[in-house]
């Protein structure tokens, strides 16, 4: 069995968590890091990541072009924010060596959305040099839009689909109990959120991901944004949250096409929730009506959902994918 | 936009439900049935199935070749038995013609694990004739193999997969309350099984498609029959069963690697049962339970599975292809 040749662009914590997991697989040989940061390059990703013994000889890189100079690889997994434009100027020189690429970027999973032509300028690019980009995680790219479009699939008729996400905040890291406002004044958590420097990214990109799969074409949608009001004090690990101050955020999305509503997704991720899970109501021949209990967690599993996307990414034709272009998910 | 031309091979109360589907569907046009029953033969589809009006005027034929000559489908929909030998010697006229099949055939799901000659055959022609086929279903085909599967995709690690299925008999129709024994003397049931004429077909095959897409080359499998007893006389529109008589089955496999079991699946289909549900129970990072509140029901999802899989099938590379190895279940 050929390993495949895989690297990793950006370097931050859930960067650090992928290329440790891509080690742990026997069909992967990890050839390299890439990072801007100065205090990284030059490292081995072993330094960096505290670990496995696989890491300890591969070096961080400033750019793709000096790793691809010394160890091409196959995948490079990208992990390096939030936004479709500026990832994609990232990708476009590893398209045009041929190199496939798979991110956590969550405007990649529907990438014509936000950047469509960048978009087609990738797509071109990846036809051309026989290479393939897929954005996916868990949310999105699963819990939100894969798994809702995945048990339609026995659906005889589809009327309406209504997901619901539900994460307690008080059992996750830092930096996502930052990211939700965690003692913030609501007001001010508001007004972040109206210049694009809060709440939860890519949830257009879930609903346009089932419009696309359920051919619907929204003519229009909708964003609603609230934070949670903390009811009362709230202690974390990492934060102080005193009553009326945000605990967390209610984001939902809604998508009409002719006037009817298709699809309502409904986001909470708070301090100290109640009963975490995932949920989807498919309203339609046969109703179906899903729910994983706990929910599914998120870094971590995101991580998993790169990896686990490598085979089925290679073995897809060369382009922009979507994840509803590529294989079933399966864990590899 | 060109329409798919499809024809459905085999006109039981399956077939008739399949092809009235396909025909709501304005990306199909329907073009022939196939039956070897004279009193199906050169009537319209319309007639047998009390009809909708776009197959008014579609004939039924004796032999695919028949159909063939006069109006060539894109794909075959098949209905006509479990048996993965029988489907294929049925299929492969198809296939020489370069026409692509969606069969609901159980043992279809995986057919090179009953028949790993004739799948051979059948992909070579498949990959000479560029022709596709496929087999799924709800059961198997999706709530026990192909759900579990997908769930997967954001598994760091799975270590046991484990499914449980609960139908309730009493809201079904009559041949499926007739399959799962009602009324019948246990141990009649016992031996029916035992002598393949009784019990759910295609369970070892969920088995071994899970096992495929997880990589686990099961070196012992187990399957397991017991009839479920009525506790209680139980009447229903079509049968009366008494105290003591079988009232439906209870069917479990099992898969082990290396000594460890790593999936277990669990169905029971019976009468008056009590919360009818699906359900999935991944142990692994990070675990997952999955639940389906009252099931996905069984045949008029099934139909719908192989018409929504008819335009995955078409985007896919030729040969003889599982689940996994398409685009992600969808509604069309």
């Amino acid at each position: 069995m050929q390993r495949i040749k895989v690297a990793q662009f950006g370097l931050g914590p859930i960067g650090i968590e992928s290329i440790k997991l891509a080690a742990e697989k026997d069909w992967i040989e990890v050839v390299g890091g890439i990072d801007i940061d100065p205090a990284k390059v030059g490292k081995s990703l072993g330094e960096l990541s505290n670990g496995h013994h696989r890491l300890a000889e591969v070096q961080v890189y400033k750019t793709f072009e000096e790793l691809a100079a010394k160890a091409k690889p196959h995948v490079v997994l990208h992990t390096a924010g939030s936004k479709a434009d500026v990832a994609i100027n990232q990708i476009k020189p590893m398209a045009q060596q041929g190199v496939s690429v798979v991110s956590s970027c969550e405007e990649l999973l529907v990438p014509k959305f936000r950047a469509p032509k960048l978009a087609e300028e990738l797509d071109a690019i990846c036809k051309k040099h026989d290479a393939r980009v897929l954005g996916t995680g868990v949310n999105p790219g699963f819990v939100m839009d894969v798994l809702p479009v995945c048990m339609t699939g026995v659906s005889r008729t589809v009327e309406h689909i209504y997901c619901e996400r539900v994460v307690n905040a008080s059992t996750r890291r830092q930096p996502l109990q930052k990211k939700i406002g965690s003692g913030l004044d609501p007001d001010e958590m508001r007004r972040l959120f109206k210049e694009g420097k809060a709440g939860h990214a890519g949830f257009l990109e879930s609903l346009a991901l089932v419009g696309h799969a359920m051919n619907w074409t929204f003519a229009d949608t909708y964003e609603l944004f609230e934070p949670m009001i903390a009811p009362y004090d709230i202690k974390t690990r990492f934060f102080d949250v005193k009553k009326g101050q945000c605990c967390g955020i209610h984001q939902q999305v809604v998508g009409k096409v002719d006037g009817v509503q298709r699809v309502h997704m409904d986001l909470k991720m708070y301090l100290d929730a109640r009963d975490p899970h995932d949920a989807v109501k498919i309203t339609g021949d046969p109703p179906l009506e899903v729910r994983v209990n706990g929910g599914v967690a998120g870094d971590m599993a995101t991580v998993a959902s790169l990896i686990n996307a490598i085979p089925r990414v290679l073995k897809a034709p060369p382009g922009v994918l979507m994840m509803t272009d590529i294989a079933v998910p399966a864990w590899r």
